[in-house]
């Protein structure tokens, strides 16, 4: 069960109302007026409550879950304990998410302004939005619909929001366009200058980063994470976007649509990203290289070079997964002759 | 001298006394009434001072060093300018610390609350605790005795404090309940949202993120650090982990008792560590792994796979240390063959 | 044309004032009238714009562009559209700069105190400078002229910070000395303790950090950049540095000046930098090393053994770099064989 003091639960909600809504197959229509109180997971839920089996990794635990219901690809539902319902779907973890959201659907933007925040008398701030204690929004600012802004956050000048956004707490937004939907989580940058310097005998010349950042609707930002805005281009996120924790954007990249990057990747000057790539953590890609869509670059990559539109790519520098496998293959093997010869 | 501005020094303190609360032994007990003034390191520290030799590498500036008293092994008293108190300890390093503390105690907690902090009126923050200026608190939650929190720092709704924390400025909180005596470092995030979707042509489909963050007791956190709350479990931190800066714990980490963690270590979700881990600098662990107690892995290792308990593992993907170094031989080897003709 | 929203334009300028700015030579002294209104890159620059091309890459988009004026090397003159007029220098991106400071000169400062800035009565904070909502400056902090600091930072107790600095929101200072024209971008977090501990069965001893943070002349400090205070020594960085978002740099760490840090680079303890050293984006330094002046190490190296002055290094052990590409061709050489073989 979720901590009350966290989390606001929806519901109950019937087993025939969740496969409805998650397009989930339930395996005996006879329970489908049975009552789920909540979600969790295969090792804490018990007889009132939904949980998922996704990863095989965890079969065991599922095969001893006391949940009264699980989400389920049908090729694993034979291992399910007795009496547990089940729900068969092609893609169990999309459809628990969905089901999860109608227990915790967002809760409605509590409209205010808290009386700390300091809002420029030029900045647009909708009478419905939510402004929590010491934000700061500057000269020229604009807010859309319905965004909470949480407390100690700072929207510099001119910058613009979307509809719907959820700014947390500590976050500092410069120098940038938001769209629609997007969710900041705390100490995310937005907009600063970028590092961009000539180098010179007596001291780096600094160049004025003149573009902006652009970000589409639906983008979601990890906590600690920094975007620069532009050099004279702009840095531009593409819609639906999700980009985790200690991210690393610099100045002029520009991420395609659906992207998917992972905790403290880093993406160097001017490279751009299509749509629907995805990078695992701690990968890093030089600067000025093109990545095509689709591609997928392993966790700790080091891109030196383009990647082609659907290809993945591991190690440092970076090569076709294929060749980074049969190195690591052939480096044991040859190791292990010198050890045993 | 350590500059006054910053730190305020107590003492001073006999050898004697040195010698008794770190447990070293005075090689000569007639010096044991001298006094000593401050602590300082091999090069800066004068008659008055106090050092230590731990580190081989620094001999030389030992063999130098003015310092009118040294914490130091046995094996490298040998070494010692003539006039030199030594102080013969198996773990030198340690005994400084404890002399260290001696001549600077943790000031103690000066009561009050600033006039610019944001306090709700369903929060609980004693008499004693020490809240700096513009600190928000939200509703319902709830500090132990004698907490201080740095100016700027956001405590969100529903969060718990145990008694004697340090909470620095910039700090951001939300979704956790913390044991008592944690330190956390300037611009922490804990408690977000973690990074939690399924991906879907439509777009992802997010899943609330339903658990929460649990820190144990004596826990320290690196500046700029985020951890994600769980998912539907909880993430925990045991009692006395030392975490550095920049580092990322993503949703459902467990990390055991006394772990290490470097700066810049990125954990993926739900890999769990055991007691005593520790994680050099830049380490990267993939989610869903089990690495086992006492486990040591090297600075900017990839692991795809679990550890066993009091293993070494180093490179990427992560191999025995013993495999590795065999490896980095063998292709220097080769290179230099090839090239030798 | 940039966003008028975000950026403040001077000017026009002459093309002829432009060439003595900036010390290039204009090919066609007649046009030394034409005005140019503004800077902007290839691909978006028209005829009132000047622009550069200072690699290769570019030379389509370079070909191709409708800007009336570029900075270019001699050497690629001849690839230009008709009709642009060309600004031959030696180091095209350098000139670009100082036209683009033209075009972009720093606002000056608009000094002023906000209402919600909580200043303590011994800080020296001249009338000159221009302190943001929320700022907090604690006791004995000492202040240059004009110096900017955003919404929301904080300034510790006896921080002293040089003239004409500028220090961006959500900032973090303490037990710091900062040198003048220093910019600090969002979430820096400077002067923290470092992550100082004796490993001890009882949990790990904390090693009181003395020392302070010393901050060269002219340094620039990327957006959530942690920079820890000496444990005994200060922690130094050179003049003339920049420093990238992201990085970490731990306690006794000495840079030297002019030094270069990709964003995400981590450098562990009483490492050493020689001046004009150069850090690309997620190397890792392993402690108490020395790096020699103008040594060059690459993205994602991990270094784990001092560095000669002038050294390129590369991979984790870090190796020369020609030794580096020996080994990556032979490995490719080995795999390729064994799958043809």
């Amino acid at each position: 069960m979720t901590d009350t003091r966290f989390f606001r639960r929806a519901g109950p909600h019937s087993l025939g109302a969740l496969a409805a809504l998650t397009g989930a197959r339930l395996v005996d229509p006879s329970t489908a007026d049975r009552l789920i109180e909540d979600v969790a997971p295969l090792e804490t839920a018990g007889p009132a409550d939904a949980t998922f089996l996704d990863n095989r990794k965890y079969t065991d635990a599922f095969m001893k879950s006391r949940a009264g219901a699980a989400f389920i690809a049908e090729t694993l539902a034979s291992r399910a304990p007795a009496g547990m319902a089940l729900l068969i779907s092609r893609e169990p973890y999309k459809a628990f998410a969905r089901a999860a959201q109608a227990f915790y659907p967002q809760s409605p933007v509590m409209p205010g302004r808290a009386p700390s925040a300091v809002v420029d008398p030029t900045a647009t701030v909708p009478d419905n939005c939510a402004i929590g204690a010491n934000v700061v929004i500057e000269a020229g600012a604009r807010l859309g619909a319905r965004c909470q802004v949480g407390p100690n956050s700072v929207i510099g000048p001119g910058v613009e929001l979307g509809a719907d956004c959820v700014i947390a707490a500590n976050v500092t937004l410069s120098h940038c366009l938001i769209g629609a939907r997007v969710v900041l989580h705390p100490g995310v940058r937005i907009g600063q200058a970028g590092f961009g310097f000539a180098p010179d005998a007596a001291g780096p010349v600094k160049i004025p980063q003149l573009g902006r950042v652009i970000i589409g609707d639906d983008v979601d930002i990890g906590a600690n994470t920094t975007i620069d805005r532009g050099s004279g281009h702009d840095t531009v996120i593409g819609p639906g976007t999700m980009i985790d924790n200690l991210v690393q954007i610099a100045h002029n990249v520009v991420l395609g649509r659906g992207c998917i990057l992972a905790g403290q990747v880093g993406i160097s000057g001017s490279t751009k990203l299509g749509d629907y790539v995805m990078a695992g953590g701690q990968a890093g890609l030089a600067g000025h290289l093109n990545i095509g869509a689709g591609a997928r670059i392993a966790a700790q990559a080091g891109l030196m070079k383009d990647v082609a539109a659907g290809e993945t790519v591991v190690g440092t520098p970076a090569v076709p997964a294929i060749a980074f496998w049969r190195q690591v293959a052939m480096m044991q093997r040859l190791a292990r002759k010198k050890d045993g010869g």
